[in-house]
């Protein structure tokens, strides 16, 4: 037993608790003797089939387990899929937190609203800093993404270097601060690298991801053909460099801009205090000073790109919005690609603000923050690493990076594809997946953290089909003879006023079914409710062909 | 009065009762004094907030109304969205239905499975043929689409001649029979065109839709390069033309084919029947006879190409298809693009193919059915008419063809962007919007048909977000007593067996709120069902953050 922990103890293990086959949930865990740190904590979205749940966390169960190991939490950059577990798990696991500048900004903010801004330690990191975390040392290395303050890792273990890219692109004229430090990648590749994992978002995609600065010159563009209008602009919150490329070409056309959406208006004040974001003077304005203004000399910044039913600009082109209302004076430009799975409630709205007799821009005025194909190959031919585990995408999209590796020169048993929960051992210079932890998701309904599992999504389903039928009957508890109903309320299954006949006659089922159980001398209640069951299951069958769920309900009088 | 109907009876009248600002339920009357036809019958499928309902067909009170006007269906192609709501509305207006051999094949079919087949009269019409209803002359077209036999229809009004394209393209060099007879849209033109009905689905791409036989190239080139492996190909079951293009192939390449998937078996003996598929001998097998061969002699041709949770590439992809297992010596082809709305269901089952070893394409092995900018403005250019009515789109592609219809030289106000309901009237070579007459979805979940409306969907969608909580009672019919209960029954709220605590301080709150009724003196059991929701509401608000539907009954006893 002794002899095992031993050998153990001289591996390095890297066991993702999520984000593979998958989009979101990315956090990783590294472990080595008795350190553990735990790389990114984000959420997940909810699948159409989690019906009600607002969002999922990854299950942690195997950090809790070896709790007295966890030496912190490294983050790579401000997205909710990379920071938004963080919350949970730091009330499970209260470890330090390490990020860069702007996301840290956002951590904190995340950590007040939970109320732990008190009870955690943070560390802001610069690029090129490293920190220890017992057997670890991990460097921070610039990269170039769709927020700012992004970056990659390089993970100093006794057994070798792993690179991280977190989520990159290689961007070589950035809005906001410095290129991709590819020198650092380069350095890496020299002492030589044992394994990279890197972002495989965009590996179907060929050539080159393009400069965030080529949507300043569409930006200009259309702002100088819409001289005429007022101009709206959808975007994602967290892009700070897209909104400082609007407020720059509304400065440059000397409009006011006005920022509407809580969640953008959050981190564009965190921004600027951070000095991520320069704003010119007397160029934000309160939306509510928007009517002191010619609708031609203003700007407005909005959520909603993504269709989002409750954000800014879907409430706009609904006509629901209470101080901004949509017309032909409006030019609206999406800054945004939908994200799969979006695209019906985005069109929807593109419609309405085209009813409305708003001009709608949605082409040409975004790009990815992930890394194509050509910069994929460019991070391996820098860094030349033995090894490679393809991160942060769906099994599509690891399995296209895996062949781009195979097509660099990586040897196909050196290359892994790792489903969330396994375990991959490194040990002079060998890998193996070997082992599985506890993974998988929580559902996080309201102020409910686990509650809400398989059975109660599958009766949601089921209700959501067809509704329910409720029947309600009271039983003397001695005789089992009714003595009152059976009544039955129906919700969700048929527009009852037009269906008096047929509850009826569900009733006189019911009442039959009762006889039935009586006339056998059955008296237990489960055996009653399952003949309820099966008999107005049959009878609503036949006549509507639904199934709605039917909860029998007797009462002991 | 009678002054009105005679003026009203030289109007001609364009009434779309569906199919405008939205995709699919395609369905408009054409009226001239004592004549109506009905130009396409079509089904419109569910928006995600219509929980659980099958499909959707047009409110035609209009036509039912006026049931003694309506001489006929005439009906453009096959496809659902066309063809579709026909079984629910011959049932109510039992007019002869007209249209070319393959759509009157599938429609056949239709008719049988719902009993009409021996009620409903039915003409096949030849394309050039002219047929005569009421005041009405209409001849068919040949068209190129993605289902054979489409149809364009020239319609000869005493106020003109309106040109109706249906769902088109133009392909030079089809599959099967003609090109699209550009000729007859010029001759048309020469005579006057009053009005173009042109489909804009693709009014939002530049350029020329490509020719169907590029696929057959594609195809080609696949096969070539997978020699070794069976060949899955999923497309859609009506498009016969692909069909043939991949059975040409796998005959090429010495393969057997065999077809799955009910609407797809389906829809190809219909085409054999009728001679529109041409199926070399000896070359479809039964599934059950895919063992028989080695996997590099079969290719499969198989629905699901959507991601449709129950056809049979899902059940593949799955693992739970009876007769087909996935495995790595197995190429899948997606011969489709997913339509908005599906790319999350068919990148679930990418994911699943690829994980199960099997290769999978996605790209290049489709062509749209429906003509884009160059070609619709060719169309435009034959016909040259006097007014445009964009047809066959959501608002931003009825949009996008004005637009081009403006380029082309149309006056701005002949162009009518119409919606569902609107009544245009030509009359002396002028043309007004004017009234409105009633349209809308009639909602079909199994059996019923319009049963169920906003008051069950709200229902559904409150069930699914947070589930029910039913509260039964029993109350002293005399004394308003309680003597049994309050019981409370949670479905689809929480996981009930951790809750405990939780649902039995609810009975507490429940018991209270009786309390506080009968101390007030309150004997309205309305009153007290309401006392009883908030109480209970507000609680579990408290509690959880959840607003799951309570449903408080009470029995007397």
């Amino acid at each position: 037993m002794k002899k095992v922990i031993a050998a153990d103890a001289a591996e390095l293990k890297i066991i993702p608790l999520g984000g593979l086959e998958q989009i979101g949930m990315n956090i990783t865990a590294f472990e080595y003797g008795d350190s553990i740190f735990v790389l990114d904590c984000g959420l997940g979205f909810p699948e159409d089939d989690m019906l009600g749940i607002d969002l999922v966390i990854p299950d942690t169960s195997y950090l809790t387990d070896n709790i007295e190991k966890v030496k912190g939490f490294i983050i790579t950059h401000g997205h909710e899929d990379h920071i938004g577990a963080l919350p949970y798990v730091l009330k499970q696991i209260n470890a330090p937190v390490y990020a860069t500048r702007l996301t840290m900004g956002i951590i904190e903010r995340k950590l007040e609203e939970h109320g732990l801004d008190k009870i955690v330690t943070r560390k802001v990191v610069k690029f090129g800093q490293t920190i220890t975390l017992g057997d670890f040392h991990v460097e921070f290395i610039k990269t170039n993404h769709s927020i700012v303050d992004a970056a990659a890792l390089a993970i100093y273990t006794p057994q070798g270097i792993i690179v991280h890219t977190g989520d990159f692109k290689v961007d070589y004229t950035p809005i906001y601060g410095d290129a991709i430090d590819l020198q650092r990648f380069g350095e890496l590749g020299k002492k030589g690298v044992l394994a990279l994992m890197c972002d495989s978002t965009n590996a179907e995609r060929p050539g080159f991801t393009q400069s965030e600065k080529t949507v300043g010159t569409t930006l200009y563009n259309i702002f100088e053909e819409h001289k005429d209008t007022r101009i709206i602009v959808a975007t994602f919150a967290s892009n700070v460099d897209r909104v400082q490329q609007i407020i720059n070409t509304a400065y440059r056309f000397e409009r006011k801009v006005a920022i509407e959406g809580r969640s953008m208006v959050n981190i564009i004040e965190t921004a600027i205090e951070l000095g991520c974001l320069n704003v010119p003077a007397d160029t934000l304005i309160d939306v509510d000073m928007l009517k002191n203004y010619p609708d031609e000399k203003t700007v407005i910044i909005t959520t909603g790109s993504q269709g989002e039913r409750l954000a800014a600009l879907s409430r706009m082109a609904g006509g629901t919005h209470r101080k901004v209302m949509i017309g032909p004076k409006d030019t609206v430009i999406f800054s945004s690609h939908p994200i799969p799975g979006n695209e019906k409630a985005v069109t929807k709205i593109i419609n309405e603000l085209f009813q409305k007799g708003a001009d709608v821009i949605f082409q040409d005025t975004h790009v990815s923050g992930h890394a194509c194909q050509e910069e994929i190959k460019l991070i391996y031919s820098l860094t030349q690493p033995k090894f490679a585990i393809p991160v942060h995408g769906e099994y599509k999209h690891l399995k296209a990076q895996a062949k781009l590796a195979e097509q660099l020169g990586i040897e196909k048993e050196n290359i892994f594809i790792l489903s969330s929960g396994d375990v991959l051992r490194f040990k002079s210079g060998e890998a193996k997946k070997d082992g599985k932890v506890p993974c998988g998701s929580i559902l996080v309904d309201g102020l409910g953290v686990g509650d809400v599992g398989n059975v109660v999504l599958r009766d949601r389903q089921k209700l959501s089909e067809d509704g329910i039928l409720v029947v309600v009957l009271a039983l003397d508890g001695y005789s089992n003879q009714v003595v009152a109903g059976p009544d039955i309320v129906t919700r969700g299954f048929v527009y009852v006023k037009e269906s008096d006949e047929m509850l009826e006659e569900a009733r006189t089922v019911v009442d039959e079914a009762v006889f039935q159980c009586q006339s056998k001398g059955i008296s237990d209640w489960g055996k009653i409710k399952n003949t309820i069951k099966d008999s107005l299951g049959e009878y609503v069958w036949k006549k509507t062909k639904r199934r709605p769920m039917i909860l029998p309900v007797i009462m002991e009088v």
